[in-house]
């Protein structure tokens, strides 16, 4: 028989009736029936019920025995009484009767329960991350993530992607966010970067003749801390295609996120049909680029009917260029309690509160409720609803001013009603694919020219498109957005030096700052670069999204806490004098 | 029509002779016959020859391109005349006449030809390292490496592993090699470390219930350069299991590797038994703990035939407790010729010279040749060649002294008579496991006790064994030696404190220091640890192999230079000001 054991705890059934086995295990959890002690024995792959009385030999020893102890049982198999038959668990007729125990790892007064649900501060949980990990949720979702890696990862390769590893330890790259820093004791006083993405590295790899390539990369960003981001290092599926367009990417892309989606769905509907979205349209119909789109809300511009109407606020807004008036019609939302609390929402979120109208059964008759019905009058009223195709028990509610500036608060609020009146499906993922995003966005308050999106995307219209108004350039870049996550970034590069020093140049870059910046990739492109393009999938987000959670270290085996420490490895700490002194760094007092 | 090509350069066959097609690539060569323009159109997956004459329409463009353009050609198939066919292509039978040429990226004069085996410096091939990778074989090699990894890990899953990633940005923990720190900017002064390999997180995963681990997991040592080793960071396949002893983690990987090996053996032979080998026995007969067994020799011990001889140099260092003289058999080397060429490389390596043997023919009576044999006379000549199994046409060769010390130049002898004398099989992979290491070494100038391997090892016999001699203990730890190259280490774990602070005491480091570098892990081995082991495989090593290169830079994707240089990113770089100010450093000025 093997040393430890002859099955797992998942293995014994009936036919093992009567076979002398060894089992290797945790303590789940011990019960004493009137002097029999019966053990929930737990592995990797499941639980087995043994049990010792005071016949067996080993009773002593048994009574000994605590929760998360590892022991090693050696017994006989025995049929359980029909009674006592768990038919929840693959083990769940039989049961081992205890011959012999060994202790093979004994534990301490535990410092956190791993049997039963009891929630437990999350600094503790991560201090002893290695007690959590053995609670079945976080068990699942591991495993769970890793099956979904390795689903991704084969799918690329059956679509004929090659996966290469990009380095890790390299040049700062700035990108947008910040890098973390790795200070080289060769050339001391010189710095390598960890890589925000492998963004330059995979391009470098369609210049170097590689036509479809992928990897599960890890990315670092130096960030200040959020909850579905990891402060330190997150993975993704990064993805580059030489010879493409823009659909190409989509057509390879999707049926792996789709195949995968399906794959660990869990019951719920996968959406067969990704919509592709202007940004413009995304922003005008649900007030967001990564719209939630198992809520059927659509926005729309209702500014015809307030303009020069009763309600003066509306009408005087109009008069100034580039104000619009749009509505969230909200079926299904038509009671003044309901319209009330909302209006609360947005004064929450810092406006002076949401106008609505509801409309109601009055005798037989619909009426248009509210004050704003009222300032507008009845034709106007009607004109609003017949667009927005609402009717008796429903509600609108509008929202005035700078789209850029109200647009955020009545994406939210459509989340929000969404939620409240029950109409985002929970059971779906449904994804929209976000495309035409402008390369350029203006500064409200300096007015300044910059990257909207990633710097490297083509134009679309190519150089001659970079000659207008910048703000009007969109880019062959595109997100995919799934459940109200952005969850895929992408682009089609600009490969051409020529465009891309153009472009830079509007954003206030010149020729000479983008060689220094992205040096070797520009040189590249002076030597034969193809038309590529990509994107970058969030795998943690992905996972997230299927274990059905909403904090990222739900998702990932030893995470960061949200002040970037790991509390059970102690990082960060102090360096030793020895090792600054081979990096020729001192520490700067810290100014309190 | 696709916008960039309808078929790859791999595809046209016969079959679609007639067909207008579109085609994009690189111009790998062009050639002008007689105002017929042929071009050799290359992308990742084959040639296609595309040719204009003067009647194209696109003649005038075609005339333009040069090496490593980038093009597109619209045109119409052609089968070759048959003089013409070239077998060795996919595409031999047909080519392509061009009627429309598109650049989409044009290349300056190249550094660097793709074409061509043309050797050239190793600075320029990094610095244009997209130029270099275009060739043939280091495309071919990123190819191999990417399938090899594949392999590898579509093995471990099926071998019902699950794979991990464990973090990156971690606790720096002393193992042996430098760590790579990382600054933290949210805890200025801080450091974090990047792993020089999960060994204490694959650790904690076992702890924390999962069974069967696997990672191709990046591991990052701040090592001086080595022509086998990146400077920075490199691929390892690292494998931990729970409830095994030693003999269970060899049956898992073994299938995995050699797996892998007949899969792009490309033809050589790849050993179906790898022999478990104690570290000692392999210092005697291989004088290394990473033997190349493609080479027969085997050295023996050969003290007894040398006490009290005639040959004084040996005869007195065998009065000193602990030295020995060993033979080196040399079968077929039997020539003075030979044996003065290895007595001059012994020379060159510092020893004195190594004294030999060997048989000839005089006569039809064997005559053992060389001063060495005149010494000890005929009878103890005979009974050494007896023992070593030699005859006619052969020499042995023979180092004395204390082993350790000249068991590494017996190693080297014993590879290069293996080498010269045709004795080693080029076109075979052997392999051998390494078992019993010692689990202490004394350094020879202190006096000390350290570890010898891996501090993470279980001794033999547990905490008994070290009660007695340290330098006696041998842990089970084990290495795969594959052709001469180490390609893996493994142990299983000391997962009991009590043992493993015994250890570290026996080594010199008190419980707090354990404690303080080891902490996580020592602290989770109190909360119920399973017995557990596993390895970790070098993947640039094996891939070298597989490539059959000595040059680790031949398979790594974007390597460092020896100097630990991106000279195509440029790093390391300086550091911004702002940078060093929010991570609270400051670079210490350089001594000259």
């Amino acid at each position: 028989m093997h040393a430890y054991r002859s099955h797992t705890c998942a293995a014994l059934t009936k036919a093992d009736v009567g076979q002398t086995v060894r089992l290797s295990g945790w303590v789940h959890r011990v019960r004493d029936h009137g002097g029999v002690l019966f053990i929930d024995l737990r592995d990797h792959y499941g639980m087995t019920q043994v049990l010792a009385d005071s016949d067996s030999p080993a009773f002593k020893e048994v009574e000994k025995v605590r929760a998360e102890w590892v022991i090693q049982i050696e017994g006989t198999v025995k049929a359980r009484d029909a009674a006592l038959v768990n038919p929840k668990l693959p083990t769940g007729e039989i049961e081992v009767y205890i011959r012999d125990l060994t202790v093979l790892g004994p534990a301490e007064e535990l410092p956190l329960p791993v049997f039963g649900d009891q929630d437990y501060p999350e600094e503790t949980r991560l201090a002893y991350r290695f007690l959590d990990l053995r609670r079945e949720s976080l068990h699942q979702n591991m495993m769970l993530r890793s099956r979904v890696i390795k689903s991704m990862r084969d799918r690329m390769w059956n679509s004929g992607f090659t996966e290469f590893q990009t380095p890790i330890i390299t040049a700062s790259s700035p990108e947008g966010a910040r890098d973390f820093l790795v200070p080289s004791r060769l050339h001391p006083g010189k710095f390598y970067a960890l890589p925000q993405a492998p963004q330059q590295f995979k391009q470098l790899i369609m210049v170097a003749g590689f036509d479809r390539y992928f990897q599960i990369a890890p990315c670092f960003r130096d960030e200040d801390p959020r909850a579905d981001r990891s402060p330190t290092d997150f993975y993704q599926l990064d993805v580059e295609m030489s010879f493409v367009e823009q659909e190409d990417v989509f057509q390879a892309v999707e049926p792996v996120l789709r195949g995968t989606f399906e794959e660990f769905a869990d019951g719920k509907r996968v959406d067969q049909d990704w919509p592709r979205i202007a940004y413009r349209d995304a922003a005008l119909w649900y007030g967001s680029d990564k719209p939630d789109l198992r809520n059927p809300i659509k926005m729309q511009d209702v500014s015809e009917h307030f303009r020069g109407s009763g309600f003066a606020i509306f009408a005087k807004l109009l008069e100034t260029e580039g104000n619009e008036i749009r509505a969230i019609p909200a079926p299904t939302g038509g009671s003044r309690k309901f319209c009330d609390r909302m209006n609360a929402f947005a004064q929450q979120q810092g406006l002076p509160g949401m106008g609505y109208i509801f409309w109601r059964d009055q005798g037989g008759e619909m009426e248009a409720a509210g004050p704003l019905a009222k300032n507008i009058g009845p034709e106007r009223t009607e004109a609003i609803r017949q667009q927005l195709g609402l009717g008796v028990g429903d509600a609108a509610f509008f929202l005035g001013g700078k789209p850029k500036v109200f647009e955020p608060v009545a994406g939210r609020a459509r989340n929000v009603i969404g939620e409240e009146l029950g109409l985002t499906e929970k059971d779906r993922f449904a994804f929209a694919w976000i495309v035409d995003f402008p390369i350029y966005e203006k500064d409200p308050e300096t007015g300044k020219i910059d990257f909207e999106h990633n710097p490297f995307s083509m134009p679309q219209g190519g150089l001659e498109a970079l000659q207008g108004d910048p703000l009007d350039v969109l880019g062959y870049q595109y997100d995919l957005a799934c459940n109200g996550y952005e969850i895929l970034s992408g682009a089609i590069r600009n490969h051409r030096p020529e465009i891309m020093f153009k472009a830079f140049e509007i954003a206030g870059y010149p020729k000479e700052e983008v060689e220094k910046r992205f040096g070797g990739m520009v040189k590249a492109f002076r030597y034969g670069a193809p038309p590529h393009g990509g994107c970058a999938a969030g795998i943690d987000r992905i996972v997230m999204l299927l274990a059905d959670t909403v904090n990222i270290r739900e998702v990932i085996m030893f995470p960061m806490n949200q002040r970037a420490e790991d509390l059970m490895m102690n990082a960060p700490s102090d360096p030793t004098n020895e090792q600054l002194r081979e990096l020729g760094l001192r520490v700067v007092p810290h100014e309190d």
